[in-house]
C-alpha cells in the first residue's frame, strides 16, 4: 500500500484524490488485534438479522445466481411502488445509499461546484463530493441537531448544487419533525437539490417524515434495506423523487449492479411488515437498556430516533477516543463522531442482548482503564 | 419513462447524456411477450450454475447478511493473491467488470479525452466513456478479430488515454495468442493504458494469456466470476495491474459495494478448480453441438474461445435481426452484434442440454419463418 505513485495519465482531479477508505471494517480491526470482538456495536447494523422471509427468498434465489440481475430492478421497484402508492418512475435503486450518493453527486456536481452539509455528518457523502471535485461547505450542528436554517442559509450563500440532511441523523441520533423538514424543503434555493438521507427513518416516529411528494423537484429522499431491514451486506437502497431526477440515474448507473439474490431478499423484506414492527420494538427496548447503562456509568445518552445511542462522555474528543480504544481493547467495537464538538461522544449500536450485557460489563472497566 | 426533462441543476455533461440501458434483460422481454423463454441463450451466462461449493458458501453466509461487507475485500483479494502468486496490492475488486470499467474510465478520462475501441465491441465500455465525456474512436474488426495493430495505431494517432481489447472477444468469440497480446502491450503508446478485458479467458487455451506482470503499468486486466464461475448475478469481478493503478480505484470506488454473500461465494468458487475444469469441458462439448446445429442449418459458425458460438447468417444485418426476432417469437432468447459487418451474425450461448435441443428444433422453424 505504500508504493502508490500518482499515474500521470489519470485525470487532473483523480491525481489530487487520496486513496482513502471511509470506514475501517470491524473485520480488519479484529484481524489487527488478533481476536474477534465480543460485541459488534459500531456499524449500526441490525444484529437481530433480517426477516426470515428475506433469508428464505435469498436462499431460493441462490440457485439462479448464474443469471445476470435485472437492470431495471422491476421486481423491487414495482413492490416499492405498491408499498408507497407512488409511481414506479419515481424510484431508483442502487448498491446502498453509498452507491446512490456517488451517482447523485456525479449527476449534479462538476469540479468547483458548491455542496453543503453539517460538520461531522455522514463522511461517505463528503467522500463522493471530493471525488467529483465539489467544494464542501459545512455548518455546525446546533445542540446536537443538524441545523436546517443554517444549512439553507449556507446553500443560498454559496450557491450550492446539493444540500445534505440526514433525518434521523447519524451520528447523533437526533431527529427533526416532519414540519421542520417540510419547511426546509420549501426553503431550498433555486438551483439546489435537498438530499434527504432517511436511512434510519423506520426507527423513527411517523411524524418525522414529511409526506412523499414526487411532484416536488426540490428534494430526493434515500432509504435503505441496510438498517431496519437488516440487509447491510446485500447492498440495496433506493431513491424517491421526481422522475426527471430518478430517471437521470439511468444515465450513469451500473445497470446490472444490484446483486440478483439481494434483490429477491429486499422484495421479501419489504413484504414482511410484522418483522419490521418487531424490529422497531426490539430496537426501542435495546435503546432503553443502553440509555440505562450510559446513565449508570456517568455518561449522558442523547435522545435517539435510530438503532444506536450516542453517549456524551462529558469531556473532549481525546477522552472519547481513549474510551473507544479502551473498549476495543476489551473486545467491544463501537465508533464515534470525528468532528468537534460531536467527538465528545461515542456511538453505540443496539446489538443482541448478550452484546448489550458485554457492553454493560466492559464499559465501567474501560472507563477505569482511562481514569 | 416519457417525462424525462433535463434538470438544469445537473452538470453540463449529465444533461447531454441519454438515459439508456445497455442491455434489455431477458426478464423484461419475457414480461413483454407474456411468456418465459424456453431457451435462455442470449447473455453468455453459465446455465449449468455455479460450483456447489460456491452455493454452499453463499448459503452459509446468508445468516450474516445483516453485517456490512468488507471494504478492503480481503478474503477474496487474499485468495486471488495466493491463486495467482501475485501481491495482493495488484488486485482491485468491483461490482462486475461493468463496475470496474466505470471506475477505470472515471480515473483516466476527463471530458474530451480520446479513447479507442473496436466498432461493435463491448457496449458497456462505450457507455462509461460517454458517461465521463470521453470521445470514442473506433477501428473495424479484421476478419472478425479485433485488430491490435489498428487499435494501437489509432490510439497513437488520437492520443488515447485508454485502448480496449477483449480477449477472447465478445461478441465474435475470436481470440488472439498470448504473443499477439504481449506485442500489443509492448506497443501501447506513452500516456495510454491498455484495458484488457479477459472476462472469457477461462474458456480459452492457456496460450492466449500473456503472463501476468504487475510491474507493467501499460495494462490492466479484468476477470470476472460472472462467466466461467457462473455467478453473473453476484456482481464480483477483479482488476489486476500495477499497484499504482489498482490502488487508485480506492480513490473513487464504493468501498462497501460488493455484496457480502457474493464475496464468500467467489472465494469458494475460486477454490473449486475441479468444477471449473468440468465447466470448461462441458462448454467445449456444448460449443461442438452448436457448431453442428449451425452447419446443419446453413449458417457458418465462427471459431470460439468462449461459452458462445457466433453464427454468420450469410446475409446482412436486417436478415440476422429478423432471425433474432423469429427465434424470440419461438421462445429462444439470443443476442447479436449491433454493428456492420458483425451484425450479419447471431450469438448463441451454450445453454443446458435441453436448451440446445430447443435451439436445434426452433432454428430451422425460425429460418423458415423469415425465408
Amino acid at each position: 500500500m505504500t508504493f502508490l505513485t500518482p499515474d500521470p495519465r489519470q485525470t487532473a482531479l483523480a491525481q489530487t484524490l487520496a486513496a482513502t477508505v471511509p470506514f475501517v471494517a470491524p473485520e480488519a480491526m479484529e484481524s489487527a488485534r488478533g481476536a474477534p470482538f465480543d460485541a459488534r456495536l459500531g456499524a449500526n447494523e441490525l444484529s437481530f438479522g433480517s426477516s426470515p422471509a428475506a433469508v428464505a427468498a435469498m436462499q431460493a434465489e441462490l440457485g439462479a445466481i448464474w443469471k445476470y440481475g435485472i437492470p431495471d430492478n422491476a421486481p423491487l421497484i414495482d413492490a416499492l411502488s405498491a408499498h408507497y402508492a407512488v409511481d414506479s418512475a419515481c424510484f431508483t435503486l442502487g448498491e446502498g445509499i453509498d452507491g446512490l450518493l456517488g451517482n447523485l453527486v456525479r449527476l449534479y456536481v462538476a469540479s468547483g461546484d458548491a455542496v453543503v452539509t453539517s460538520a461531522g455528518s455522514y463522511p461517505t457523502f463528503n467522500y463522493h463530493v471530493a471525488g467529483f471535485g465539489g467544494v464542501l461547505h459545512t455548518v455546525p450542528y446546533k445542540d446536537d441537531f443538524e441545523d436546517p436554517e443554517a444549512l439553507i442559509a449556507k446553500a443560498r450563500e454559496v450557491g450550492a448544487k446539493l444540500v445534505y440532511l440526514s433525518n434521523p441523523n447519524n451520528p447523533m441520533g437526533s431527529v427533526h419533525t416532519a414540519q421542520t423538514v417540510q419547511d426546509m424543503i420549501e426553503a431550498v434555493p433555486d438551483g439546489c437539490l435537498l438530499v434527504l438521507d432517511e436511512a434510519y427513518t423506520e426507527f423513527a416516529a411517523a411524524d418525522t417524515r414529511p409526506p412523499l411528494d414526487p411532484s416536488d423537484k426540490r428534494v430526493i429522499r434515500f432509504r435503505t434495506f441496510s438498517k431496519a431491514y437488516g440487509m447491510a451486506g446485500a447492498r440495496v437502497a433506493y431513491g424517491i423523487s421526481h422522475p426527471s431526477i430518478t430517471r437521470s440515474f439511468d444515465k450513469v448507473r451500473n445497470h446490472f449492479g444490484v446483486n440478483r439474490v439481494a434483490l429477491a431478499g429486499a422484495v421479501a423484506a419489504l413484504g414482511d411488515a410484522d418483522y419490521l414492527m418487531q424490529t422497531v420494538q426490539r430496537i426501542a427496548a435495546g435503546r432503553a437498556q443502553l440509555v440505562q447503562i450510559a446513565q449508570d456509568n456517568g455518561l449522558t445518552p442523547l435522545p435517539s430516533a435510530t438503532n444506536f445511542i450516542t453517549m456524551d462522555c462529558g469531556s473532549g474528543g481525546d477522552y472519547a477516543r481513549a474510551l473507544l480504544a479502551a473498549l476495543a481493547k476489551r473486545g467491544v467495537f463501537v465508533r464515534m463522531p470525528a468532528i468537534v464538538p460531536l467527538d465528545r461522544c461515542i456511538r453505540v449500536s443496539v446489538g443482541l442482548p448478550h452484546e448489550i450485557d458485554v457492553f454493560a460489563e466492559r464499559l465501567p472497566l474501560a472507563l477505569g482503564d482511562i481514569a
